[in-house]
């Protein structure tokens, strides 16, 4: 596992970003999909001293923008809010590729990246964005739930980041084994192939708190992954 | 789900990451534990401009640093060769949690960062780093498969960052629910739990270039996630 086919980094300069207009539909499509198939996304942020820093975030598509929150205590929010330049970067891995060769070797995968700088929502955006994103993780969920107070609101901060310069990176098949290595008397001996990695929701599990009788609802059991 | 009890990014400023000795076991094991059950990392460097890009890697822990590799035209590669302050962050997600209120609402998540700057392996040092990612990633590939050419080595950029300042953050159990909400004769009525997610390797698939009479190794067999 030697090579780069995770997302080549050398298409993440910015020079390299490509900004996807409306009308490539395929590759905003792919965009879109991606996005829309993640749970968590990556969000970069760095400090005065040039030090980036990585952290995981429940994350929603909301058209071309995502949306994302946080605490407003919270020091990387608060210099995202004030502008300064992020990256949220969505991986869904879908296997492991093992070619004859370590260098070949590989993972399947679909990688969304956006640049750019998140601007901070309020009011009945802010809300509707909390409830893209609760309804992004757990359809269903928002009619059932109670919503936020205003001393919840007060405590969040949510920002949206718009879908302008971005990258996508999808690999999906079999090993690029190198040709000799196909035919060769040794290596055409050893097993090729992928293994795809599924995920998948296990049973739910009933807080202690939940009275026994209050059944699991539907649009929990509808839910399915990959 | 508008907490942000994924890890709170009040705790990823230099200030607040805590350096994990080595005789403080509880907490390095629960580093180790992390990115020994992660598969990709989420990896950023900064441009000339402060704007942060993030991208995902494979990688592998390596004793005391994990170690990563990309190829050696990678502008990103290049600029962490060179010394560039790096974030790596690895997040395992475990879980959905379903509180009463969507302000509890949540994931059950296991993630660790790691800050610091990157040195390139070379020679030997280099080629254990990339037998210790595939043996990661494919336990016990790489007696199998073709080890790096000179010419593939030359196309390999190959980093390791120590385990020196690092953060991890691990979330498990139900919803934390307000007492009053757990009362509350309307919101108590409403389900309460989490849904597991499960990570799973599906039955490997033979490539095309793949004789028929090879047989998928044991080893591959044997691989589990979750």
């Amino acid at each position: 596992m030697t090579d780069g086919t995770l997302p080549d980094p050398s298409t993440t300069t910015r020079t390299r970003i490509r900004r996807i207009p409306e009308n490539s539909v395929p590759k905003r499509a792919a965009l879109h999909h991606v996005l829309d198939a993640g749970l968590v996304a990556h969000v970069a942020v760095i400090d005065d001293e040039r030090q980036p820093y990585v952290v995981p975030v429940a994350y929603a598509r909301r058209g071309d923008e995502v949306v994302f929150h946080g605490s407003t205590g919270s020091r990387l929010f608060r210099e995202l809010a004030l502008g300064q330049p992020t990256c949220l970067t969505v991986t869904l891995l879908d296997g492991l590729v093992l070619a004859r060769s370590a260098f070949e070797s590989s993972m399947n995968y679909r990688s969304a990246m956006v640049i750019g700088t998140a601007r901070r929502l309020s009011d009945d955006d802010e809300l509707d964005a909390l409830r893209t994103i609760t309804e992004h993780l757990l359809p269903g969920r928002w009619a059932d739930c109670r919503h936020p107070s205003a001393k919840e609101r007060a405590a969040t901060m949510t920002l949206a980041l718009a879908l302008d310069e971005c990258s996508v990176k999808i690999r999906t098949g079999g090993p690029d084994d190198a040709p000799e290595d196909v035919i060769d008397p040794v290596w055409s001996r050893v097993w090729a192939g992928t293994v795809p990695i599924h995920e998948s929701y296990g049973a739910p599990v009933r807080s202690d708190e939940c009275l026994a009788e209050v059944e699991v609802p539907h649009y929990v059991q509808s839910w399915r992954r990959s």
